[in-house]
């Protein structure tokens, strides 16, 4: 009798994927998941992201006694908006599948801000495994792109490191517009603040809107802060979907 | 010294609300919430909801030995949009913060939808528990409207079910366009159906194309079924806010 096939999704992350056409012996976490998880057949084609836009489709060669695959049609993604994410510490264990459903809906990049009224007591401590979350969420939504885990940083080294060429700065308020106006759809990069469950201090509101970020409501209810930014990613997946691959 | 407040909001639940000015005595887990909980003092006011739109302001007499409240000023909420979500089982238990989710985001009602590929396992068993998630996401969003946790039915009682004056009907779909189209937004009643893990069957996608639900994609990459959720509550949350109450 044939073992049931796995409904692990046969979509792979591999680090290193560009320029490496040609025959390749996985290790590791790669060949555990070819073989053990999706259990892959000999001759099964899988696809393979880097997480960084490269795609390739893999061919597999043989998984015993090690894992061989054959790299073919190495491609790039195509380009997409830059939704970076900066969260207050949300309370319990929230962070986990908050970085998971991040991860899923497409942000680029989730950076732990470290705020007056509520630090993030275990960012570097949970750091691992939100690398782990990060990777299961690409393979979940089959996307070329992985969330990048940012280091934590305090508001005013968040505020000075803030790419140049953003165009859209939100800090998520419940007293806010519901609306950024047409640029937020337009927007190649985007940076959003979201307040820990406590909020944002007066001084760091003061600071936020200094540096041009516009306060914005998700929902006429207070949200958590883990729900305001799964809301607000929710948000920008929709608009950069309707919209369209760039350039 | 004097104990140190409880973070908690002080925004009750209570079952009851409607007609019921005047003094009254807090018992169970309402009585619990006020004393231990929140920590009111004596004097102090609180906003209390009935989860189905009636708000009073409550005053506390005292909290020992039982906990007397003066009921005063009950008013309705503006009525809202309704929306309806069914959904198929996702994963673990993930159920459990999907029902707090959808709360918070202000889903009127919510419904497991028993389907061919994936059943819920323990919509009856976790019952007790999805009611106080509810309870709890009314107080945090500070909402007149407490998430209804509807039945488990399978999808042809579903949508035998469907309240005829229901003006959107969408399923999550990733081949789906990205937009429902205007009507979307300014619908007075909404349900969605969102698959399991494992997608919709052919003829469950066939009954709901007959039955109008509309193919809807929310993200460019494919969603787990609670994520798919979510984002959807988050969409319709903006949408409502945006829109301000109704009538």
């Amino acid at each position: 009798m044939r073992t049931p096939r796995s409904a692990a999704p046969s979509y792979l992350f591999l680090h290193e994927l560009a320029g490496t056409a040609g025959r390749r012996t996985l290790e590791g976490e790669d060949a555990h998941y070819v073989a053990r998880v999706v259990r892959a057949a000999e001759g099964e084609r899988l696809t393979a992201s880097d997480g960084r836009g490269t795609l390739a489709t893999l061919t597999v060669v043989h998984t015993r006694p090690d894992v061989v695959v054959e790299v073919a049609e190495v491609r790039r993604a195509p380009e997409r908006v830059q939704n970076e994410l900066w969260c207050g510490a949300p309370e319990g264990e929230r962070a986990d599948w908050l970085i998971e459903k991040l991860g899923e809906l497409g942000v680029s990049r989730f950076r732990p801000l470290q705020l007056e009224r509520e630090p993030w007591r275990d960012a570097q401590r949970r750091r691992e495994r939100w690398e782990r979350l990060s990777v299961a969420a690409l393979r979940q939504s089959r996307s070329a792109w992985r969330l990048e885990i940012l280091e934590p940083l305090e508001l005013p080294e968040a505020l000075s490191g803030i790419p140049s060429e953003t165009s859209l700065r939100i800090v998520a308020d419940e007293q806010g517009a519901f609306s950024a106006g047409p640029e937020e759809a337009a927007a190649q990069v985007r940076v959003a603040a979201i307040g820990p469950s406590s909020g944002f201090s007066a001084a760091e509101r003061k600071r936020l809107a200094e540096a041009g970020f516009v306060p914005v409501g998700l929902a006429l209810g207070r949200l958590r802060a883990e729900t305001a930014a799964v809301a607000l990613a929710a948000r920008w997946a929709a608009l950069d979907a309707a919209r369209g691959p760039l350039g």
